[in-house]
């Protein structure tokens, strides 16, 4: 694979990152999720920002038409916000429609055209039955080759799974794994869906069941209850229910700047220092279903921008739409050799406390997966461990300077990479 | 308004354009009219191009989940380019999707990310039913507060056309005399869905009623056609079936490079001097709704960056997806004063042969308006105009140097303006 060292005309920096609680939210629309997330952002930015300055949005949404009717979302978010008549403009690529909307911000930047740019995404999912979202975001397979063929999204991801499993000797416990380790993570950031361990989640289900007279389950740890087919029943084997992300509303959004003016609006901007993006063929047309070609291509061409190497990384947050999905995500971006993935899971390398954390934030699998909030929100979480503001979830004993995120969409497909610097 | 004078960091011709027969086909899907498209396009390029040698892909549609069930359109569309795995992104701005895409091109190019890239457009929309059609492209209406009132595009714009009607006088001829003009120019379009005039439309039906032996129409010009309520019903007062577009399926697209590799494509290339966007509120939320805030916004930064003034332009492609929509368009960009459009069209400044050439493709009234083709589509008429390639439809009696594409969205919260130069 050739990749060309590409060169941005200048650099770009976050200086201000806000994301809305995730969750299933009956009474919020689109519209007041990116509120929140913007409010947030607002706070965040050190010596604050006027909405009258931004100069354009960048808006990925993915799936707004089948969930609440509308398109061309974008100038509507940036009524809201009080940017008219300011350029607005909706990306739409899938679970990477905001990672694609971030590297859009930058280029903008970079161009010279803009100063200050918001990026952001948005789903609202659960006006939909889990049936319906589940066609909704099949839209985003080959409409003419695999969604006639009976395909869904968990059926694409356990079949890339099995090949996984038979090519490199995974288990099904190797998948366990990750949903423990990011529900661990999740269990500590207060905006996740699914704030729990899966440990607690376990202990409610045996402290009900006592409540209640019921058998008493006998469960004597996560690998026991996550084994249990009633209670983690099979979605489409190998992936079972605590393998898959769930079914999020949410909203999230950065404010970058072109790198000579960060400084004006905080001591500690993160800046993007390298970005790539990477297309391949649908599943069905794919020669190995083990990696992903989109992935490794944007992984190769932002590190050669950014001139460092996976070794250097020291966080990453990776697109865990399904628990098999990090352990290809991973190997993708070099962090470990095909099948290599396995092992990092075993010895803990992955853990919030590990040699190489994964998914601080819980990931998309405990944190919740709002399809086209996920790019920008996992750059909000970068954005918050390289700063020290990450809370009881920050990595210990680590001063992050360089760090990556990591943002799939359909079934690969389509995939941005970034990596984030502090100086 | 506050119009910053804007930079690219470098300039960006276009070097090769592609356009699909437009029409509705019911053996063509988005993929073969992109291919149909790209495969004109390929033709064009004086010195050729390798699809290998493209470095990125802007694609605009606008109701691919609709009409095919398909999102994430874009890397599909470059997987049958033959242009994995190099980035392609898809660009959502209702009916402005490929002007949009078209920006972002420039703007990628502008960045020193990427010396060549393709950008366009497609629409497949005949797999639905008209009233399917409508209720789709309604999406782009404010889905809380327009398409529950009973909101439909022609009622929009109708209500643009009947406050417009009070504010400056304008008839129902005027609208006539806008769609007689574009007919007049699209019958010399060999791609137009309708190449046909106005009055041959008339004598045909007048040449069947003979055939038929039914009663002769008494109609003795297209006028008189137009004002035949029988001939030509309204849809939407004072909207009739010939104020609006139709229903259309095609692709179109423009290779992109930066300007100082320009010359080793072609020795004439167009120029991109000029690039604006705008964003306004939805209709309901708007003061005046015979102009459109984003329109002159856009056309305002557009002219600012070309360094150019309305009176410099010599001909225009202008969103004309209801006759209303040319006229409000025409004085938006600064061609005419607000109300001034009226004398235009009564006089004939906006025919082909006029001082003020607008729509010499057919517009999208004739040509036809697959949505998200359109911006794109819009462009390669002005790179076939300023080459002198345009055919039976080229303007009379004018060298070319400096034209202009107005390209709006939904009902107008977005729009995007270019300015273009042969030097």
């Amino acid at each position: 694979m050739y990749i060309k060292k590409r060169r941005l005309g200048r650099g770009v920096a976050i200086v201000g990152a806000g994301v809305s609680k995730f969750g299933s939210f009956s009474d919020k629309t689109s519209r007041d999720l990116f509120i929140e997330a913007f409010s947030e952002l607002k706070q965040s930015v050190d010596r604050g920002i006027n909405p009258k300055d931004i100069e354009a949005l960048y808006l990925g949404n993915h799936i707004g038409e089948y969930c609440e009717g509308q398109s061309l979302m974008a100038p509507i978010i940036a009524g809201y916000l009080g940017m008219i008549p300011k350029p607005a403009t909706r990306v739409e690529n899938a679970c990477v429609s905001s990672g694609v909307a971030l590297r859009e911000g930058i280029i903008a930047i970079a161009s010279g055209l803009y100063d200050i740019v918001l990026v952001g995404g948005v789903e609202k999912m659960t006006t939909l039955s889990t049936e319906g979202v589940t066609d909704a975001l099949g839209s985003a397979l080959d409409a003419l080759y695999e969604t006639p063929a009976g395909f869904t999204f968990p059926g694409i991801y356990a079949a890339m799974a099995t090949t996984y499993m038979d090519k490199y000797g995974a288990k099904e416990e190797h998948f366990m794994k990750v949903a423990i380790k990011n529900h661990n993570n999740g269990a500590l950031n207060p905006k996740a869906q699914f704030n729990i361990t899966i440990k607690d989640i376990m202990n409610g289900r045996i402290a009900k069941a006592k409540q209640k007279g019921q058998p008493i389950p006998t469960w004597v740890d996560e690998m026991e209850f996550l084994k249990d087919p009633k209670a983690n029943p099979a979605v489409a084997w190998p992936m079972k229910l605590f393998d898959c992300s769930p079914i999020t509303d949410g909203a999230s959004c950065l404010l970058l700047v072109a790198e000579e003016v960060a400084k004006s609006f905080t001591e500690t901007p993160v800046y993007v220092i390298g970005t790539g993006q990477g297309s391949d063929y649908p599943l069905y047309e794919r020669e190995d279903m083990t990696t992903i070609l989109a992935a490794k291509f944007a992984a190769q061409e932002a590190y050669a921008m950014a001139g460092v190497k996976p070794e250097d990384i020291q966080i990453a947050e990776v697109h865990d739409c399904f628990t098999i999905a990090e352990l290809v995500g991973i190997e993708d971006i070099g962090f470990f050799s095909p099948g290599g993935a396995i092992r990092a899971v075993e010895e803990g390398i992955t853990a919030r406390d590990g040699a190489k954390p994964i998914n601080t934030s819980g990931g998309l699998k405990s944190k919740g997966h709002p399809v086209g909030a996920t790019g920008t929100a996992q750059a909000a979480e970068i954005w918050l461990q390289m700063r020290g503001q990450a809370g009881a979830r920050q990595v210990p004993d680590k001063d992050i300077s360089l760090a990556l995120t990591h943002n799939v969409g359909g079934s690969g497909p389509t995939c941005a990479v970034h990596i984030y610097e502090r100086r």
